[in-house]
């Protein structure tokens, strides 16, 4: 069964494609509005010195974890303008946290964890807005600091929590 | 020595820090205009079953990978809106490619690459454009099957290759 | 009577207008919650042999048509900024669809229809929403082909229905 | 030949398809940088009492026209947002202007006509920003008036000019 | 008492700060969803020379004022984009008035008032909306008649009243 | 004489109208590619006691003023898409430096000092995005204590100097 409409049958769940395969901004008017939150975080490592950087970057005068700060912040409001699916929200709240002091990882690089929380009252959910948040937030520090370390990377992106809406509560 | 400038002396290279560790835009008006790329990759990990559903939603009529790939053009365009500090840049060209046929990891999980090139013909690279490409394509990706699994992970995010500017050519 | 204030008051009905002749986005405060929905299509004439290249670059690997899609998916959005007195809006769906197979025109010309349906939970329409949409996706049409023909034409951009609001369903 | 590859093959000038089919912004690199100018018009079919709404409401103190003058040149800025495939450009000029005189056609609408031209030193040509510009500002005289009528049709959105660049000056 | 979390407790209304002293998108996932309003105004001084030319260039022909009234409604629009820590809103209604006859300052200098009424209905109040859209109509005057008079300034840009919300009416 | 034609003869240097009064993003085509600069700055006037709080807030731990700078070097970015008329730029720098130790005015406020340079090698001057920047981070400081004064006023935005281009330097 190679044809487009026994595939699509085969996969009812992917919502953003119809029943032809074709892409489209599900329709979600019947769902309840109900608050939803959702957690995602980044993982960024880099060499220990790199590390010392943008923790002293972001010390006494430093800024370099403010400002991922509010560019996570900012993409959260903006994921419907970056991701062609997902439906505009009223977001309600965003935090960003960063945890500096993770564990060298196998290959001896020292992290910064992203941690990103969204609130919304409204009919669908905001893991993308936590997820896309997040990716900015650690892709604003490699920017900050690539002039030291080109080959930082983004280990870890992935949603940590989901409350709210039909299909409820989610965590890996 | 707890002061900012001290630090900021220590760490010269965070040409978005001034010397008080103040965040700027760093000027660029000074370097030579010339032909930059950078490529960038994103990898996606998910169940075998969900990589068999984007694999065949993007098949004859399905248009997974196609929405990614426009959401990962419109975002390397949309970089300096995105990320503070980078510099507005007339592209002259960006691709993005797919390779689906990963091997498992040692999770099984099977998996989608990113590949995007990015050209530019300026003052500043496009390392940022390319790395923020692939992560917007591949939460894409994530946004289109999440129905299917919510607990897909974006593992490696990072930067393949720079060409062109003073700091010459990199590669990891 | 040539005063701007007279001319108010005869034609009342420019909301948009204040009672000087001044542009405003009108207070839709006092309008009730409902769901709205809006069709509209824009048609897109071009030669035979043109045509031929859109149906088969949107074939088993070409992506004309779905990158058509995601524009006009995303240019729904985004009418509140383009369209000057459009209200914010948080559209609940958007579906394109494409028709190919139109009877050639008095001139010859094939053609391609682009359909687009919206639908909001609000308290204004989404008339502009799916006109913007419409349009969009068909000028996205004449980028990806113009190099084969640049003398395409978008001969019909209009409403095709509209339900909900106060003002009650509409037909042409 | 059913395969993309055959396809592409064929239709060698869909630059922006690459030789799989699959979409990309082209790589402009290796073009001139020389001024370019386009042309294009949209013309939006209303009847005559409306079409006197406007043409009033944009006398002395009423604004239709000015208003969608001023969407049309930022539609023109943000072209490379709307049309995935668009190079972003440093556009040099837009001047938009309308002819409100335009005969009753056929089915006795009046008109208005909007006519767009842009002009760019670039590697690239400004078609699309002329006809988005078009079109944008077409639906804003919609926009405005549409309380009168809502089955106002954009009957015409085409390129009229185009001046610069390897592929020369272009007239319908 | 240097450290963060007792400045932050000693401050506990900016709430926008987090009780370490971090930037967020506070959670206003718990206020009523009530009718607010607010307006504020931005007042542009210059030269009485260049006040005439304001003044005559939105005459009869001219259109100084009315394109800064689109760009203020734009703006207001765009505040969540512009001010970081803003919440969406669907904003339901945006006036903007010109009080072009305002006595010299001390200084000589004829003066432009421009007055932003916004009002929505929602979670947050809409006073940065209207004090943004202030700024940037003033702004976008200053830059049309800037070829005139390079020092015009703007000199107040303020609230002059809210309504609506847990924290009630204010006027200064 | 009161038809626009005439109006616009006597006021030949509002660029941004044409000869009937009309709005227009002007040519500067023919206009060299120099290196431009503007400095503009914005002072936010408070109570001593909000003062207190704002400088408190940017520090050990606080982000107020790292938040205004990120908001005002991502306005200047913006600059085209809120002022109507201006061209698209690319910007190759952007500073901006807080002083809070202004002496209070004469009715006892004391006072934040927004300080923004831009700079640019292109075909227009900068002054627009150095006055945006600086009125928006003005705005974001507003917006991040006003929950302590919301009577808080923006007492001055208005060029301080501009170099390079066909006018040449100016300074007030």
């Amino acid at each position: 069964m190679s044809d487009g409409t026994s595939m699509a049958r085969r996969t009812p769940k992917l919502s953003h494609l119809n029943e032809r395969g074709e892409s489209r901004m599900v329709d979600v008017s019947g769902k309840d509005i109900t608050t939803r939150t959702a957690a995602a975080e980044a993982i960024l490592r880099m060499e220990p010195a790199t590390h010392a950087a943008v923790v002293q970057g972001s010390g006494p005068k430093g800024e370099v974890l403010p400002v991922a700060r509010v560019a996570g912040i900012m993409a959260a409001k903006r994921t419907p303008e970056a991701i062609p699916m997902c439906h505009p929200l009223a977001l309600s709240g965003v935090e960003i946290e960063f945890e500096t002091g993770l564990k060298h990882d196998t290959k001896g690089r020292a992290g910064i964890r992203v941690l990103v929380r969204v609130k919304c009252t409204g009919r669908t959910g905001v893991e993308m807005e936590a997820l896309h948040a997040a990716a900015v937030a650690a892709l604003t520090i490699y920017d900050m600091v690539k002039a030291l370390e080109k080959g930082m990377e983004v280990v870890s992106v992935r949603l940590l929590e989901k409350t709210g809406g039909k299909s409820g509560d989610w965590r890996p």
